[in-house]
């Protein structure tokens, strides 16, 4: 059983902030994700597009804010369960929270806090009858370690960034390579597109357009696809490989969050804007996930939710104790891990 | 009279973002603060200084997080109106606002959001009898425009960080600086005290320590100040000065705006979260001038509030219009300059 402070469900911007927040209130934090990769829909659907209204930064890449974010929490030593989606919640005794994902793992914590954005994210998986007999076995939605694709035969699908990106990626990396996607025009960026053309040029990549993957086979894990190129079955190609990606995007789904008996408005969580507490005293819902009068879905909303509850969370956690808030810049930072960060002191010095 | 969409009074970071915020709406905005600069707090107290919690930034003074914040507002052109304090609120018969100065400027809006932060930042005077005397005619305590002291004699006084880097800077410009005051010790960046060291020992500049000015004399304008070194005053210095700055700190005081018939509670502008509205409708408070249950006096939630209180002021001013949000990221930014950014479109390409 994990534990720990303040049990976070979404490892976005909301999320990963919140970290920090709580981390200057000496609490600590846990966050689990759906996704490979912590970043929600910055990391997962536009990583390399800047947006324009963090304050602060009159332009930041997606994926950069993300990275920053994840420098600034490390002085807090988050724990992360990547992967996973968190399905059930169950009130101990004690009035802290388990929490369990799909995969099984169980999560301890006082507080909870839900920063679930759109929900978690799923694959659209392709329709092909035997699919689910090979997840886990040669099939993957997404990349959690592209290491073990090394020196493996791999057929991906789809005509997209992931699609582009991913086949960019592991040309490197896998003996082969197979791009199959239904159109010959791809949707990307530009350069993205061009890198494909160039390896394909090179006889790194094999590009099969148009094209679908219609059938699957291998005994106990995958060792085949089948792809078909025109109407006539005849012309299939049947093509020996060690792992097949679909990668035709990701959905949020709300998913499980939304039979845990919160209050549910417009498939968002509805919470009170004194500390985005839910209807169920100790879970929070900040981020993109929440509603409530005024609610706007953007990602600087989210910072501000996330500093509030972690106030309150402080609350529920020590009834006793008064926390006085001091400013970072004149209390400093204390990280877990023994760093100390803090403004240069000013110094009282005679001139003679 | 100066007219604009939204009225800002008060140019710290809540006040600056606003004007981006409401830039995505197209709305013009103006700003008034009694301090010669941008910034507020941050320029003011302690622009040298590191913050922590801005998110995205594990680390970022905050002079940088305002230049950050012009350079981000630069599209939306906002005007400013600097070294002069908001006096009064008038409400004319078409529902708009005037707003004037001490110095008589008259604003005029549909909606004035008040971003004033502590208060007013008003300078403590020295107890010198016939000071006002000679205010704005060799006497000031904030520096506006460091080129009128250019080839003059200037005495400064204080013991803090304004008072050594203005003695640091003007050693440069003016022909003669004089810095007094009452203690040997200096309290500030040790850089700024060495500095100011070395300046004295190359004879850049006049350190009369421990010494207090006494009296003020000239006609019509400041032409000598005496100093007092010790409790004889036979042993007085008396100086040929053109300008004395004071540099003894500025205090934020709410001031006039505490009579403007808002709700105050302790010492602050009782505001719903739903919009940062206070209780005279189009009349809004954002930033660590508001409260309300939860508030917290932070950057980031001032961020916020302005991001909240733009969505209403639009309603405000466009009763009939809907305002679809866009993502910056979607949308890009269409500056009022003509600039425009956006992010790189995806491209739909064939891969032959
Ligand atoms: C194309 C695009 C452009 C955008 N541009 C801007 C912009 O310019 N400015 C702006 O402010 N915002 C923008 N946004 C919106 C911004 O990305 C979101 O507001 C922000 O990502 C919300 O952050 P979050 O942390 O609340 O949620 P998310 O980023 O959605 O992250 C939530 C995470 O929770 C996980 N999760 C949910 N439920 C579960 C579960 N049960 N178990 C495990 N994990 C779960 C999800 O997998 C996801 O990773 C844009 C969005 C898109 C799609
Ligand atoms: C030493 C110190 C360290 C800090 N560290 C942090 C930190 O680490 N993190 C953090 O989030 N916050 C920190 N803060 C607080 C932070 O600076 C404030 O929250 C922030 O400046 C508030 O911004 P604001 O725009 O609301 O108001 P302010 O920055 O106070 O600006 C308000 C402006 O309004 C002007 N004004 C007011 N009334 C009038 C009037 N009638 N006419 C004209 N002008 C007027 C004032 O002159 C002022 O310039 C710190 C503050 C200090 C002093």
């Amino acid at each position: 059983m994990i534990k720990t402070d303040i049990l976070i469900i979404g490892a976005g911007p909301t999320g990963l902030f919140a970290v920090f927040e709580a981390g200057l209130l000496q609490l600590k934090c846990h966050l689990i994700d759906a996704l490979p990769q912590a970043g929600g829909q910055c990391s997962e659907i536009y990583p390399k597009k800047p947006i324009y209204d963090i304050p602060g930064f009159p332009e930041v890449l997606a994926g950069d804010l993300v990275d920053n974010l994840m420098e600034q929490i490390k002085p807090f030593q988050p724990g992360f369960t990547l992967g996973e989606r968190a399905e059930t919640i169950k009130k101990l005794g004690d009035g802290t929270f388990v929490v369990t994902t799909n995969k099984g793992t169980e999560h301890n914590a006082p507080v909870v806090a839900i920063a679930g954005g759109l929900g978690s994210f799923e694959p659209r998986k392709p329709l092909l009858q035997n699919l689910a007999d090979y997840e886990d076995k040669g099939v993957a939605y997404m990349i959690k370690d592209p290491e073990i694709y090394r020196d493996k035969k791999v057929v991906l699908a789809g005509g997209g960034d992931s699609a582009l990106d991913w086949s960019i990626f592991l040309a490197d990396v896998a003996s082969e390579v197979t791009l199959v996607h239904r159109r010959n025009e791809f949707r990307g960026a530009l350069d993205s597109v061009e890198k494909v053309q160039q390896l394909k040029n090179e006889g790194k990549i094999n590009l099969v357009t148009p094209g679908e993957i219609v059938g699957l086979k291998g005994e106990g894990k995958l060792e085949s696809v089948t792809i078909r190129k025109t109407s006539n079955a005849a012309e299939d190609i049947h093509l020996k490989v060690d792992e097949f990606i679909p990668l035709f995007g990701l959905s949020p789904k709300l998913g499980p969050i939304a039979d845990w008996d919160l209050e549910i408005e417009k498939n968002a969580i509805k919470v009170d804007t004194f500390d985005y507490q839910t209807n169920i005293p100790g879970v929070y819902a900040i981020g993109d996930v929440n509603t409530y009068p005024g609610k706007l879905k953007l990602i600087l909303c989210g910072f501000h939710e996330a500093t509030l509850m972690c106030q309150s969370a402080y609350q529920r956690i020590f009834p006793d104790k008064k926390y006085v808030m001091k400013y970072t810049t004149v209390g400093g930072i204390s990280g877990f891990d023994g760093s100390k960060k803090e403004a240069p002191k000013a110094v009282v010095k005679a001139i003679d």
